[in-house]
């Protein structure tokens, strides 16, 4: 069986965010699922998905620490500058966490590790609200 | 239904190519699904796929800026350098980005963001042709 | 058809370590299957999978030497250090390379291009075993 149905993810500010509930509240023929894959994919260039640490709020932190660090706002070597000092770094950024999860289903539900949870990565200082697509296959016999 | 084809990408100068269009017509089976998922599977590990802004050169050069920095080439830690001192940044930067997409498939079509197109992203400097595994499932009814 | 089984990998040292065999050899319905993909997921943010280079083992120490650079252990921006100064890294780098890998399937086998293997990327100097969930689905027919 298949199911697709596109969420709208309210606009969040610049960094890492748990949206795993969001996004499995959000497709009700998942619970009809025995065995399959769910694919969730940002409909965006400048913000990303990945899945990490779903319980203390620090490791959050932590991953902009780290990315800002990596990939710095205005660096004088872009040459896409238009649209802002955090308009490129947030194009590389989102190519580094990718715009898709693909989960496994296990009896209706997504079947993540314990302290797995999905991260809306959002790159840009106003980045607006975010379209993801959520893609189901499976078996439900 | 299952679709899965093989193809071969012309090679490219070292740096990021827009390459939608060439996988989308690869796969004529495409438009009979309705609803579905693509996975785009480059089979090297010198090269590899991301998505990202599918309008400015300038992103895809600003690309190649910050990984040529981030991953230099003849870096002196390296000890993998007898293809030449660019095949282990290569290797890295085809890890951090990844060999493979998988896209939403609606009504016949990749169902991409408005600014996302597919990145060929060749990292070496003479990296030669390139084979891409295509594969379609989905629901053609 | 759909199969899914998950597995322990044996403890390993940090750094990356080529797992294509165990991993192929444990789901043995792939042998039934002539087109379709295979979804490798490991359950655990602080180790992950990729593919790369499986010969020389230069590459995999050289991965450890990049990643160990760009992600330094005990960095004094990282707030999250209660689990250790490789804890926080861990998680970083986790994402960078990502929890799943998804490979084509032809004729029964993995579809990997000539020189790419499964690498087990263990992030923690003591990670412990690893789960990892594989999802088949394909056409058996």
């Amino acid at each position: 069986m298949w199911a697709q149905r596109t969420i709208t993810l309210q606009a969040r500010a610049r960094g890492f965010h748990l949206v795993t509930r969001e996004v499995e509240e959000a497709v009700p023929e998942l619970s009809s699922i025995r065995v399959g894959i769910a694919h969730v994919f940002i409909r965006h260039t400048s913000a990303s998905l990945t899945l990490n640490e779903n319980a203390s709020p620090d490791v959050r932190r932590d991953f902009s620490e780290w990315f800002d660090r990596a990939v710095p706002d205005g660096a004088d070597y872009f040459a896409h500058t238009l649209e802002g000092p955090d308009d490129m770094p947030a194009h590389i950024k989102a190519s580094l966490l990718g715009p898709s999860l693909t989960v496994p289903i296990a009896d209706g539900r997504f079947s993540l590790g314990t302290w797995q949870g999905i991260y809306l990565c959002e790159h840009r200082d106003h980045g607006g609200p975010r379209k993801v697509t959520i893609t189901l296959s499976g078996d439900s016999s």
